[in-house]
């Protein structure tokens, strides 16, 4: 079974996009192995840079990665699929990686150095949406993607 | 005040979501007359036409137009703006618009005649959102809309 471990920073504040959050996880769980990592944000002293706050993000995010991982990076620059084409992707992937990782960074994004160490780099949408928005989002079109895959129902 | 009408298509059923609309409504509601429109979903019978559908639906949607509303209709192959084009987007309108009226269509999305009567069309996102998603994001995108106009932090 496939194995999908989404990384992201900081635990979720926002109370409603928890129970979003917990409710794909137990629907994604049934098309692959899905693990949910929570990493340590940057203390955000003033005046600090956001080099120095991304730089110790992505510090402990890439501590999670382990040798065959595929990373997707989540940016709003990156490519942007449609629903279809990121289910064909997914299964194309699957074909030759047995784990793919997804990195959603915190408030400020991910650093370049952890952009340039993922294989590729995800936009969920041209706009700005927040850390916690992007990740239910994530979560929602990895099932949506798993449902097209298998020629299920998209179950609302 | 600028008036911000959002017409949808039933009620939300999803309680996260619902939680999160609630959410977004009243911190709008700072910076616009903000109302939620929800209109009759067309009853799915077996064998129905999606044409019939969408071509009820979009009646009940239009009731609730008025004169001099501005209409933006949301579909995935509308106009994708980044979040301070988006704001900068809805300043402008304000100038000349005093009621500008959002729509967002059922699961089936909105018929054509209704994307015609559109003064225009917004997309979200590439990727295929369900429509209780879209409306949440459509309200986190018009309050940091908000934010970005009247130069304020985004409170998350």
């Amino acid at each position: 079974m496939l194995k999908i471990k989404i990384i992201v920073v900081d635990r979720t504040r926002s109370d409603f996009l928890k129970q979003g959050e917990t409710f794909y996880m137990k629907r994604l769980k049934r098309y692959a192995k899905t693990e949910w990592v929570e990493t340590k944000p940057a203390g955000i002293k003033k005046g600090r840079s956001t080099f120095g706050i991304l730089d110790e993000e992505g510090g402990s995010i890439a501590k999670n990665f382990v040798p065959r991982d595929y990373i997707i990076a989540l940016e709003r620059s990156g490519k942007a699929y449609s629903s279809k084409e990121l289910a064909s992707h997914i299964e194309k992937l699957s074909l030759t990686h047995d784990r793919l990782t997804f990195v959603v960074g915190g408030p400020l994004g991910l650093s370049k150095a952890l952009l340039d160490r993922s294989h590729e780099i995800f936009s969920l949408s041209r706009l700005t949406l927040t850390h916690e928005m992007s990740r239910l989002l994530l979560l929602e079109q990895l099932y949506r993607a798993f449902t097209i895959i298998k020629g299920e129902k998209y179950h609302k």
